[in-house]
């Protein structure tokens, strides 16, 4: 006989959604991966989508089911509005809010709005990631959670102090797809290595620079014209100099860490970022985004009573 | 009797060519525009192109042709090789190639290269607008040239020491049709007035960040979601935030001129620039970059012994 799940669990994003069943320890029981995210749960209704992944993997009907991610905000099944930071991670989960009308307990966890004039800035589901990746309960560490809109977060004695955007995976493939740098790239760019010597010596260059890329970009492509750059290692130049001014940047506003970056992230995406962190001299650990996010989820459906123990 | 032109002059860009009829002085006594740039001609034949301007201007059959612009690139009518700085800019005009079987003389300015390993770059056209910027010949003096590709350029006694290409132009037009910030400005964002309090806003910002634009690209997105920033608004934060980046860059990279900078612009951009320039607490002067580019020719045209006098 299989073990009882403890709680579902979903990181419910724009586009995709993944699910699992989880015990009480955070064990995985069982996982589904799907394409109806925000966009596609918005026409089907997010019942409809939760049930059916609920079903397909055998959960029972009393269930409780903790979500995290875009389907709790203004576009989303039930608005979870922002909480404010400064915060204590353990308030942020426990403001999940509560899906009435549903036939078992669901609580989608609330995102996080930095309201400074100066640097205004939102993030929905990293909260969650931020919230599983193991911090220390005490000290100052910072969190780098790369992606298409890449988080920093600094955390201060379990509270988030502040956080950034830097949308390095966007400016990534806009700038590859529609600026002049395509012709640079290529049509395919091949993905990049986080060994090629390109990545390297563009990311130290950014590094330099503290989070100045604007002035580089171009040189990509006189890099092709004068010294004949080729398509798949200008992929790697742009991929290097942006992650390198992320960095640079993101050290700049941020100082230092009392324990090495948390470098939350998975696959090809940990490896680049890992190798740019040992460039720019900063220790780090990475946690795994999947794992975090799940982590996240247990540790959210504990801070408001859905499943039992202490954290 | 109308008086005699000494000389044909064109930009002759890569979607647009302006031609002119000038006396020695440089007067204009017939103008042009044609949507019959690089890419048109190639198909027509640039020869064509060339004296079907001409004989609508009623220029003579043996009147020399000076050209400038993307025309002499590899992909244009004939290859003028780019010029190595640092170089004089004597040199460089005199440097124009000589379009051969031609029944009268037409000369191309070629573009400048900067063969630098860690900062490659190249121009075309604008260097011939800083030929014709009035620059003194004696002292250091910087040279901003707005644009799509931006250029800034260091002379020092009349050489150019060196140069660098901001995107700008570029990036905002990018961002603004195909990243997450098209959501911020909406489908067809307004022009962007200088007196706009958030283009100086976001201008100031980023003159405080050295050129670091990338950390702030999401923050005019969350304004919209937390200040209720309007998309017209956004625009001048997106503009004030690229132009602004592009100045702290630029005086990080080239430090202090010895004079005011040189602003090469016309229209609204040599407004939006001299804005951005004071919030910077940079004095300059403008420089229209139609009088800029014809003077440039007219020196060109000079230094080559196509027409007489001296410079």
């Amino acid at each position: 006989m299989s073990p009882a799940p403890a709680v579902a669990a979903l990181d419910w994003g724009t586009t995709r959604l993944r699910a699992w069943l989880l015990d009480g320890s955070g064990k995985v029981l069982a996982e589904r991966r799907g394409d109806d995210g925000l966009i596609t749960a918005r026409e089907k209704g997010f019942a409809k989508v939760l049930e059916g992944h609920l079903a397909a993997m055998g959960a029972p009907e009393t269930l409780p089911v903790i979500i995290c991610g875009m389907a709790g905000s203004r576009q989303g099944w039930i608005e979870a509005p922002y909480v404010t930071v400064p915060a204590p991670i353990g308030a942020i989960l426990r403001g999940a809010a509560r899906v009435d009308g549903a036939s078992r307990d669901i609580r989608i966890v609330p995102g996080l709005a930095q309201r400074l004039t100066e640097a205004p800035d939102v993030m929905r589901g990293e909260e969650t990631q931020l919230a599983g990746a193991g911090l220390p309960a005490k000290g100052r560490h910072l969190v780098c959670m790369p992606g298409t809109h890449s988080k920093w977060v600094a955390v201060a004695d379990g509270a988030v102090e502040g956080f950034g955007t830097w949308p390095t995976g966007e400016l990534f493939s806009v700038l590859a797809t529609h600026s002049i740098l395509k012709h640079s790239l290529g049509e395919h760019p091949a993905p990049v290595a986080a060994d090629s010597p390109f990545f390297r010596q563009w990311c130290e260059r950014a590094l330099g620079e503290g989070g100045d890329v604007t002035s580089k970009l171009f040189a990509i492509r006189a890099a092709g014209l004068l010294q004949d750059l080729q398509p798949a290692d200008a992929a790697a130049c742009l991929s290097g100099l942006l992650i390198g001014g992320e960095i640079a940047s993101a050290r700049r506003r941020y100082g230092a860490s009392d324990a090495p970056v948390a470098l939350v992230a998975s696959g090809a995406l940990a490896t680049l970022y890992g190798s740019a962190l040992g460039f720019a001299g900063l220790a780090f650990r990475t946690v795994d985004a999947d794992e975090a996010v799940r982590a996240g989820l247990v540790e959210a459906a504990r801070e408001n009573g859905m499943i039992g123990g202490a954290s």
